[in-house]
């Protein structure tokens, strides 16, 4: 439809999650405007991405070192471990400044429509963590939906019986929902309001 | 927030058309993920466009030589000039594959709100076009909206003196749609611009 380079540009722009072929279309034909150091900019920005950063070898956060910004710091309490699906469930977490202990991402939540089983998720990099007895609790912060819920409880039943206290956020954050997309308040409550799992 | 370069392509993602913080943030860990050839091909997709996207000569369409792929193709009648304000325009009318002859980009439209009077358009360019007489049609396919009715007005006044036939895309009812969601203005042009069925 455009001429070669343009119409390269809008496929690969459209590639990207939630820009759909109208957006596509807008952004490239403001790159094709823009002054040429902002595109250098951004195209810079996305090589420095996949050139330096990496995943925590502890936590499997994103990290520019071996291990990221929050297992580095001394003053994070080691006994606490939240677990969450991705990185950016990280960030909202960190955000209320409810939480003072340390991470661990899975990578995902089970979800066998998806063809996501615990063996794809980092539970045996989370088992590590617990075998020296040092974690007092588990925070599972797993999405409040079907995949995360499922995960939650599938990581309770194999821990519990280690004799760590297991917690699930509970109250204030909406069923359905991702936990991303919850505000601060919610989900600071929802720290507060963590409860002990019956499995 | 987020480690240094994470943030930073979240901040130039940002700066993108249509690109909230949310779905900067999205895209940005889509990017952390995917795979490397794949984030290589849209930087490099970016720069090309730079480097390799000029505005066709004649018509100012955006092209890859000094002519653009419409004006440089002998199949397209010259006697005929399709006025738009954007490139994207000249997309979307030949998708409609009505139209066989040649277009000229007016990169906008009059809006003094905006600071854009007729001298920041390519109209000294269109009217050297018409200078040969060889063009005997111009049609005015500038938007439906208040800058596009006042940039039509203002070419027609201008070129009708000098005897082309000077046209303007008919407004109306949008085909497929409802009568009943059309706005007051679209309902009137289309009463005013009612035409006889001959059936």
């Amino acid at each position: 439809m455009y001429e070669g380079v343009v119409q390269d540009l809008i496929d690969e722009l459209g590639r990207l999650p939630g820009v759909g072929p109208k957006s596509a279309q807008r952004i490239a034909f403001h790159i094709l405007q823009a002054e040429p150091t902002d595109v250098r900019r951004l195209a810079h920005a996305l090589m420095e991405v996949k050139a330096k950063v990496r995943f925590c070898a502890t936590c499997g956060n994103v990290a520019q070192e071996e291990l990221c910004n929050i297992c580095r710091d001394p003053r994070r309490d080691p006994a606490v471990i939240c677990v969450v699906e991705e990185p950016k469930d990280v960030v909202a977490i960190e955000r209320t400044r409810e939480f003072r202990g340390r991470y661990h991402v899975l990578g995902g939540a089970i979800s066998p429509i998806d063809g996501v089983g615990p063996d794809d998720l980092r539970i045996r990099e989370l088992l590590a963590r617990l075998a020296d007895g040092a974690v007092t609790e588990l925070i599972l912060a797993t999405d409040p939906n079907l995949e995360g819920e499922a995960t939650a409880t599938y990581l309770a039943r194999m821990i519990k019986p280690m004799g760590l206290k297991v917690t699930r956020l509970a109250s204030g954050l909406p069923v359905g929902g991702d936990l991303e997309y919850a505000d601060e308040v919610t989900l600071g409550r929802a720290f507060e309001g963590r409860r002990l799992l019956d499995v």
